[in-house]
């Protein structure tokens, strides 16, 4: 028997700023076996940004329709204004065919995937530091000074949740960061509530001998 | 702030001929950070083995007084004869300065130890297949085909337990079962309840702005 190649569901959440984008995306181009959800969403693409690749643009009345036929992992509306939500066809296909996905949501979409799936596996990452977390808000400069006085508030609430995730994971030396977030993945699938099938496969060697 | 780097309690099984201990020998002799603990016996040694490295070597009386001043982590008494147990002082020591320890015990030794360190690594290491692991016992010919039997038949006893451990890796191929031992390592470091004080320490980080 081989260890369990089964797909993982991985939910990655992080304040703005803490890399998590170059995360993932690394993440990706390394492994051939993980791909990137893409949000559907009803607020208008901003410049550069491609239908189906930053998101699924669409409509107020396809989003809901979406919602009606129940083809949303998760969604919600911000502000009673926008839509953001995970279709679930192409989660469940990759999983389905061994290959696992990564959610970039923030951490209320975390808590709602948690809620639908029970095995996804939820890491957030942290800053080394909130002073150094403002830095880098800072220093990436596409943002006004009032957005990034918005995104640092924020970031202290998304850490009121974070012990409801699996794993946190400090971004401190990126390359470090990427090496933990590939190592949780494999050492989740060494999970033994992951490899029911194997072990029961094991028990029953008795009576193929 | 770094990721936790504190001392994990790490419990590895599996059944005999499986491959186990070179296992866990690769480990300790690529990471200085993991410790094997080294278990007391009141059997006597074998020919070969040495007092401190193989077994701490005691007399019936001296692994009573031990049981009776509360110095082992666990201990069993095997079929009413030889005593077999887990000193405490040196497994607390090792992890207070920040070293893992790998306790190499039995299915039964893990249970107590998982009673008692509710934060135990529990890692089940396991043959590809049962074929496999009677092929293993017999090529490394060192047991009459009596003792082989025995073993064989206590194997699939051990496999009753393997849903009671956190992990269980398959020693397929040495290098990979050694890679994904050491990956639930790290990723043992991130979780979440294991990095509390990093993350109140980042919520703090409000008033030190």
């Amino acid at each position: 028997m081989n260890q369990n190649r089964k797909g993982l569901l991985l939910v990655v959440s992080g304040p703005a700023g803490v890399g998590k984008g170059t995360i993932n995306n690394t993440l990706i181009e390394r492994n051939s076996d993980i791909r990137m959800s893409v949000s559907a969403t009803t607020r208008a693409p901003r410049p550069g940004e491609i239908d189906g690749v930053h998101y699924f643009f669409k409509t107020e009345a396809e989003f809901e329709k979406m919602i009606a036929e129940g083809a949303f992992l998760e969604y919600m509306r911000v502000f009673d204004l926008h839509y953001y939500g995970t279709p679930k066809s192409f989660v469940e296909q990759e999983l389905s065919e061994g290959r696992s996905v990564i959610l970039e949501i923030d951490v209320h979409g975390a808590m709602r995937v948690k809620a639908a799936y029970p095995d996804a596996v939820l890491i957030f990452i942290a800053p080394p530091s909130m002073s150094e977390l403002k830095s880098r808000l800072i220093h990436r400069g596409t943002e006004s000074s009032e957005v990034i006085e918005r995104r640092f508030e924020t970031a202290y609430q998304e850490l009121e949740f974070v012990k409801q995730y699996d794993y946190v994971v400090v971004n401190d030396i990126l390359d470090l960061a990427i090496a933990r977030t590939e190592q949780i993945i494999s050492a989740e699938r060494c999970r033994v509530y992951r490899n029911g099938e194997m072990i029961e496969k094991l028990q029953g060697g008795r009576n193929a001998l």
